[in-house]
């Protein structure tokens, strides 16, 4: 939390919630060669079951790290641990012997799960020019294959199945083993929804609501002073759960509260709304990527991009079906481009230099021209680390957007942090133009 | 662990072995509204230190759920804690109080640091528009300035000052405090390196040295059997530590040793040369865009995207100084585009069409002709989600790339994935391909 960070929580009545806990198995995650996906992402699944998060457990593939991570799990009472990863074939995946042990339970041949595995495994050997004998296959096969006594087998989505382990009495936590491969992970967690097993224990929770807003250009440190403003003329915040968050530049507003508190939960985006009119530009949980591109429809875009090089163009194109709208763009990265593929006149360039509104205004007029195009965004600046003056400092970013109708937006902040930042704001400042001109 | 990975262990020696844990705490992380940065950046650093990374714990701003992590630390025999978040002045930052009590440690007020945290903070209040009463900057102040008696406490980067924290006695964990904005908590790790009672744990472990290969081209499971054979050869993995990431369509080789392992360390590097001479493109680390840069340097690159649409320039462009060889792109999404910018006859596209070798070839000719370069990449093909047909399916991409001197590249791969993937995946391919050209 730094100055400005708000988080306001609802108060803790203990019925209705369900703590949970994700453990996380990979030395590849622990040593940074792998971004862990599945912590985040179980994590959005589970809040929007209305279950509590206590933690999330990263440890490695060793057998006595992943117990104590279990056994300190129901320790701080959590009531269902997920775990990921740890479910090949190989001797260091062992979750399944040690969730096991965990929750006082033998091992046990399924045979049908067996076979099933070895049809499986006997495509992908086909499929590949991997040499593994057959008896390689099966002893990795009868590994996977072996499902604690009482639990619930998940079919494999590769070649690993998951299991939900219940404890010895209801007390302890139900485990739900999970495979590490996102691709896999996920399918098997929506399937596990319908087990009954787990069912029961999330049937527990009483189901949070959510929306969530999205702001360009109000501070948060503001933000937070609105909100401190609203409660104060008589809004109860009971109930609701908010949360502001920085992100790339922009402000998110995550309002998550449970069905008696809906009355505040709408009272406080109208409250919001009113007071951020011109800042507010997702009510729904849009990106600005989503709402441009829906403003760009039956339209014709063109763009000419120098320091951010085609990160708006790569994010215009991001969007499925973006071919409708977008013609195409020049990253004119050299002055020789900016004068032969978007007809800069070089009198520009040379009197005012590559960044300057003059040259923008060109770039915008000529990518207008070029694409045959009837809205068009141009981006020049200074990204540095080198190349920076008093007059024109690192960062800074001349902007122009038009149409063939004649509208204009100009603008040229001086964008802070590192080359990166200023490339990647560049496009999102674009974006936000692009969206003001077209709304 | 799927398939294919293989992750080799160093034997478990535990002499000169240091255990680590970081603790992260922060309800925005656990609710994954922002990714932790800070986790794999301090795993970094620390297995750089030759330091065992035991596990990651992410907890929410709760003060009950930080110390229920920190015993559990203790109690897996964990010997430096590194704790991230929770320094702020709000009341829900508790980190410095939670650790002072699991330390056994008073909270002392440090009148130095005080004045020193007021004149930070009169400085922030002065240059944004926070109407912050001076009574509670104050009390903000004050309450950021309290540090565990005994404790070494460590120059504010943001507002707040980190803390290096010893126990009772020498058996108990050391914890080091740090804030968690990345940009305060890099820096401010770097101070506490330098401070005696950290050095003093940090000395303990032996150092790890490590170099990294990158390939292109080998499947994960090929280099699998490669390193089973080298040892099969005769090879000991005795002492090395060998990591292989499937990482965004390249295969990440991480070899860790301490120096007693140099001279095994180094025969596999040659053996896995010897045998991926083709593939194995990187033996210092550098990414293929570090190695493109260097091959580009006093040549003249111009782009002709369409699919990937701007995220080669993009790449190209974010290595500092690419100016000097870059010249620019062209985004030709539409046929216009390819027609009008780039000089692609329309004959060809009418004839076979726009994702096809003859119209690759076209744009990469334009491209070299209208930047005045000397080595072209074009890139078209089908992202998808629609647009795929049983001739052309999605994820069919044509490559062309050229130099002035009629060197030429050429590739049609089918990109598995999604739309992003397919993407991304082409401007990978092209930086390959160009790598290959210049090499």
């Amino acid at each position: 939390m730094t100055l400005g960070d708000e988080i306001f929580r609802p108060g803790s009545s203990s019925d209705g919630e369900i703590r949970a806990g994700i453990l996380v198995t990979g030395t590849e995650v622990l040593t940074a060669t792998i971004r862990d996906e599945n912590g985040p992402w179980l994590s959005q699944q589970l809040s929007d079951l209305g279950i509590e998060l206590v933690e999330i457990l990263v440890v490695a593939d060793h057998p006595g790290d992943l117990a104590s991570g279990l056994e300190h799990m129901k320790s701080v009472g959590i009531d269902l641990i997920v775990t990921t990863g740890g479910l090949g074939p190989t001797a260091d995946d062992l979750t399944a012997e040690v969730v096991a042990a965990f929750s006082g339970r033998k091992m046990e041949l399924d045979r049908e799960m067996e076979a099933r595995i070895q049809a499986i495994l006997a495509r992908f050997a086909a499929s590949t020019n991997l040499d593994l004998s057959t008896d390689a296959l099966n002893e990795a096969n009868r590994k996977q294959a072996m499902i604690p006594v009482g639990a619930v087998a998940l079919n494999p989505v590769g070649t690993a199945p998951g299991l939900i382990v219940p404890g010895q009495s209801e007390a302890d936590p139900l485990v739900l083993v999970l495979p590490g491969p996102p691709r896999e992970l996920k399918p098997m967690w929506e399937t596990a929804l319908k087990e009954p097993m787990l069912r029961q224990v999330l049937d527990r929770a009483t189901r949070l609501r959510k929306y969530r807003l999205r702001m360009f250009g109000t501070p948060e440190s503001e933000l937070a002073m609105s909100l401190r403003e609203i409660e104060k003329d008589g809004l109860s915040f009971d109930g609701l759960e908010i949360t502001t968050c920085l992100r790339k530049g922009e402000v998110e507003v995550d309002v998550r509260y449970r069905d008696a508190a809906e009355g505040s939960a709408e009272q406080l985006k109208e409250a919001l709304k009113e007071r951020h009119s011109r800042t507010l530009y997702s009510l729904d949980g849009r990106t600005v990527d989503e709402v441009v591109s829906g403003l760009l429809e039956g339209r014709r875009l063109g763009l000419a991009e120098s320091c951010s090089a085609g990160l708006l163009a790569a994010r215009i194109a991001d969007v499925p079906g973006s071919s409708d709208y977008f013609a195409g763009g020049v990253v004119s990265y050299s002055n020789e481009a900016k004068r032969d593929l978007l007809g800069v006149d070089q009198a520009l360039l040379d009197e005012f230099g590559a960044v300057s509104a003059e040259v923008a205004e060109a770039m915008a007029t000529g990518a207008l021209d070029r694409f045959g195009a009837d809205v068009a965004v141009a981006i020049t600046g200074i990204a540095g680390p080198g190349g920076g003056s008093e007059e024109k400092p690192v960062g800074l970013v001349h902007f122009n957007v038009r149409t063939a109708e004649g509208g204009v937006r100009a603008a040229a902040p001086v964008i802070p942090g590192g080359r990166r930042d200023v490339r990647e704001r560049s496009a999102l400042v674009a974006m936000h133009l692009l969206r003001e001109m077209l709304a």
